[in-house]
């Protein structure tokens, strides 16, 4: 496996969802940054299951900082993250850990570590593991504050139903006033009584979830390899169940003409900005200092009440698969955060390899 | 700027439009692999202007290779492989130095790299950088080839006209029957009108390439971080133009209940396979064996005849800009055999990481 | 701070002498291999202090295996090893807080990260940091075992003192017999003898560490720039300590003929071996098959109780310092399993570039 | 292969002894560097063969830039550069292809590539690849410049005779005055003489070059794994037939008391710096502020005029091998500008990690 991402600030993920724990290592955070654990718990419980959508496991998800920070600040040594899983039950994955879920990991994992992967709870493969990235991302949001750059992320369709555009001041102010993180609260209303009906029926949604960062620097991107795309895109599709990804206009692109399409560049208090933006604030791969517009599609949850047709790897004969578990109907509010994480964790990256966010943070020297 | 991509099967791109010369530097290619530079030299054949959607720049863009290959064999050095420009006209460029063009990279790169960019032909950020991606996707192919896996790639919408969905053998007999490389040759011909009218307006369109990676060992993918989709997405994203990209069911996921997007699993001919492919041919990051479906948008092309407003960067004034120069009215066709390239590039690397391509092909020892 | 190392299989280590605890996270490691945390607690063991020596500071060091185990066997998922801080007395270093203790990284620390580093027990920079290699190298040297690859270290010059040669046979036998890890016991005796007295002193002995691999497969190394060498010194420079490292002949090569130092090559049971090993077992940044030879020199220990002339980095005035704490008059002996470990991991990661270690060891698949 | 070195600073090189040419490129270089063809070739000239103890073969050894300067500045883009081989005779390899040299990576460079290795004057294990180094090392100098870093490499052991110790001012002095590259005049007479006589033996001799970084600032290095010795031995070790590296003190630190190698700190002129300094500049694997000195040794030239005794790789036999060709009589002096180059682009990368050097030089923006 690969379980470690970025060039310079760089996280480094393990555990597994029904092991002793799930942590995170993050490095090439500068000196003197503030930290205590509330900072980073108050990220993690951003992803707690609520509402209809979402499971029943109620881990208590509780932070420890294990290295890199003394007298609460950071020290520029590895900060290690971890929440050891209390509230595990696996008898369920147990009894069916021979049928392959469609839709989850089951067979490639299988296929590819010889049977030995830990099958409990999807294991490595567990949405759970997002709380890492969310671990990691509550730095990454502290250092971009440095700078004034803030990540939003909120829900804009689930189901089919889209959400009204909101302006940025509204995301930060709705998306906490419903469980589906939604900016658009009386359509959140709609969603939340679709979801009940399908869950229902033992069946699952997916949606799209946008990222917006706001006051983004230029020059944040190293193309050609390291475009802004590309490594947000690469970030986001570690999120399990993230099938795509898209900037600015996105896939609508392909239905407009060049002149709809290009901003024009316009001067406004003495600043190069673009009048529209369709490129979601990145132009060759570098940012241009307009929002960072990114939209991800998560699937439906693969996990279903609902008979399944699968097969038993074991036996290679047909099956019928039940899951019963303790499954979210509806992934994609608590993908939300671990959307807004791999932004910051990213666009930090970026910041500081573009030497936007000093080494020392007030530092004596 | 981070001009190499990958762990094992690495490339590292230079050059200029406008420069002496673009160029790829190969590395971590097994040794024995029989290579001749007319094995790269079809691949980038591929990308040569054809019919009314291109430019009228008529590079000879001939193949050299530097080095890595002796005997007409690959040695495991680096390969490094190479094209001269020879018909260059920068004189346009230098006309429009100062006026930001809607779209391009002239602004983010004027602001990242202090003025220094070289701007003609849009430097480094031009799409003829894309003729490296395919040498070394030449050689990617070539490997993959050993172990019987095949990358196709093909236009399936431009302008909103979608092409019809074709299997994979008519869309390798189809593509190069057209000049847009439409596997359904009826709906191109609808497509070229479209451009030819566009083009007349002195605009431009953009459209999406379908890529399709068949016989796929199960395996291919890193996760958390390294996902197969995460390390296409990455790859395709450094081809200028691309703003989104998306697997199997993709976007359309957001419509769509768990137990229509699930693929079940079923057993053929003593093989697990699933019996629709809404998971694009990836499941937990990992590939499963189906065919790995991406596809990706491609803006329009930004360069349009149009008069633009934008502005002067040097006086901060607006300006009037009008692009002459010689520029493709839709690049979509130039960009399908760069999202063949990077699919087999990344494929390639992560079939080396699994060991499914040997160190030496046919050694002596 | 970069907490990284390795291509494929890579560790990163995080924790500091008088933090909570410290920790590696190793990835990349095959799926199947049995592993508990018996077997890791068995190579931490032996940096436990013991003799005239080294420290009274008496840390149980208790191995946790936190993911990537299941069923007793690697997933192929990171594997997090942790050992907590226990036995931690910080009030010397608080005392001595803003003098410079001369040869440790006090000054270099407080430079680079502004004031803000965990001086408590040198940080990130003591030697206890190298139980967290020697932890990632137990499971290094389970791997390595699968193709026979064998590491040996031991003491082979302390304070001037040199050990006779000794054949590996000798040094699995011996190093255990005494507490310097020297495979020569009766020089061992010697040995002991002289850091005593300078322990007596209040000063300290530095001495020369030599790292063994036997049975190494021909073709570790990826040149130009990772060699074996390279990255062999690369990995052994993380040792605290460590001034130097030298390969076969090493220093005394430029004392040599071409015709001295060149090795002969010779056919044995149809093998290809060499009749002399000057190269170390490593020709062009290669394993030859011979026995990979290294030597790594440790200077004497940096904190002696002797007072020494120093200044307070707070008032910039000259002061004298007179360290107190627990310290090793000699840290050559713990730094023996350091050195194998650093071998066993670089080794580990070339065997499975070159695709000699499965990526699943006995899977079902 | 791993042709590539460095983290934002990266080098990759690529080309053959006897191929159509060696090249190198180089990423990651700030936007605004002056930067021409002369620059460059300055430095390769540095490598040229001269005196008795090298080779008579007489590359004219043309650099060329391919990309990534314009308007005689670097643009931040990828620098190409290139040397076209044009002096290259093949015969007496093809002649001697199937026997062994002893010293050489003709055994492991068989095994490990299968047979496919280009073997022609040692193809890709030449020290003629030092000239890739040595024009990378030629910006790096320069971008080190520009925070009044300078780098300088001597010889000061050959075949036992040692230079007596020299000050900087008189090794950037002399070093040009003998062709040993040797601080030393009059021993570099003595050193010559022996290399006459042991040529006319058939015979080779080794040596150790010393490197010197002056004015290095405070903080490079990135422990615990990214040291400043550990990354600068890393590279050294690229080139070829160096066989052992050490900083300060070195191996002689094996003899010392912690009293007498501890470098006591003092202030002078209201700066911090050691009264010696046996670290050799670094301490926790991050500099000092005070000169960076490493040593390393190069074995006697492998290729000897003196028959061997060997085997035939082909019919594992044994064989006479008498190797004609063009070689060095003492590789050493034409090593000490790759020394000087690996240095350089080593320190450079950690500088420009460390914020110390801008992303743009003097740029508009």
């Amino acid at each position: 496996m690969e379980s470690s991402l970025g060039r310079i600030f760089t996280i480094t993920s393990f555990g597994e969802s029904h092991g002793p724990c799930i942590g995170v290592v993050v490095d090439g955070c500068p000196a003197g940054l503030p930290l205590t654990e509330q900072d980073i718990q108050r990220e993690v419980d951003q992803r707690r299951p609520t509402g209809p959508a979402a499971t029943t496991r109620a881990e208590e998800e509780k932070v420890e900082i294990l290295s890199g920070v003394f007298d609460q600040h950071t020290t520029s040594a590895p900060i290690g993250l971890l929440i050891w899983n209390r509230d595990v039950d696996s008898s369920e994955y147990e009894r069916i850990r021979h049928l392959l879920r469609p839709g989850h990991a089951d067979y490639t994992a299988f296929m590819k570590y010889g049977g030995y992967n830990d099958f409990r709870g999807g294991g490595r493969f567990s949405g759970r593991i997002t709380a890492t990235f969310i671990m990691a991302g509550a730095i990454a949001k502290k250092l971009l504050a440095l700078i004034g750059t803030e990540v939003l992320a909120h829900t804009v369709e689930i189901g089919g139903i889209k959400a009204r555009p909101r302006d940025p001041g509204d995301i930060r102010k709705n998306i906490n006033t419903n469980s589906l993180k939604c900016a658009d609260p009386e359509t959140a209303e709609e969603m939340l009584r679709m979801i009940e009906r399908v869950k229902g029926e033992g069946d699952s949604l997916g949606g799209i979830i946008e990222g917006i960062a706001l006051n983004v620097p230029v020059g944040l991107g190293e193309p050609v390899f390291d475009t802004l795309e590309g490594d947000l895109a690469k970030a986001i599709f570690a999120i399990p169940a993230v099938k795509g990804v898209e900037f600015g206009s996105g896939f609508s692109a392909a239905t407009k003409k060049g002149s709809e399409n290009n901003d024009p560049f316009i001067v406004q208090n003495g600043r190069v900005i673009t009048a529209s933006n369709n490129a979601g604030g990145i132009l060759g791969g570098i940012s241009n200092g307009m929002p960072v517009v990114v939209r991800a599609v998560v699937k439906p949850t693969s996990s279903i009440a609902h008979s399944q047709e699968t097969i038993n790897i074991k036996t290679m004969e047909g099956a019928v698969l039940e899951v019963r578990g303790r499954h979210d109907a509806c992934i994609v509010p608590r993908a939300v955060p671990a959307v807004e994480a791999m932004m910051a964790i990213t666009l930090c990256d970026f910041a500081i390899r573009a030497g936007l966010i000093p080494k020392v943070i007030n530092g004596v020297s």
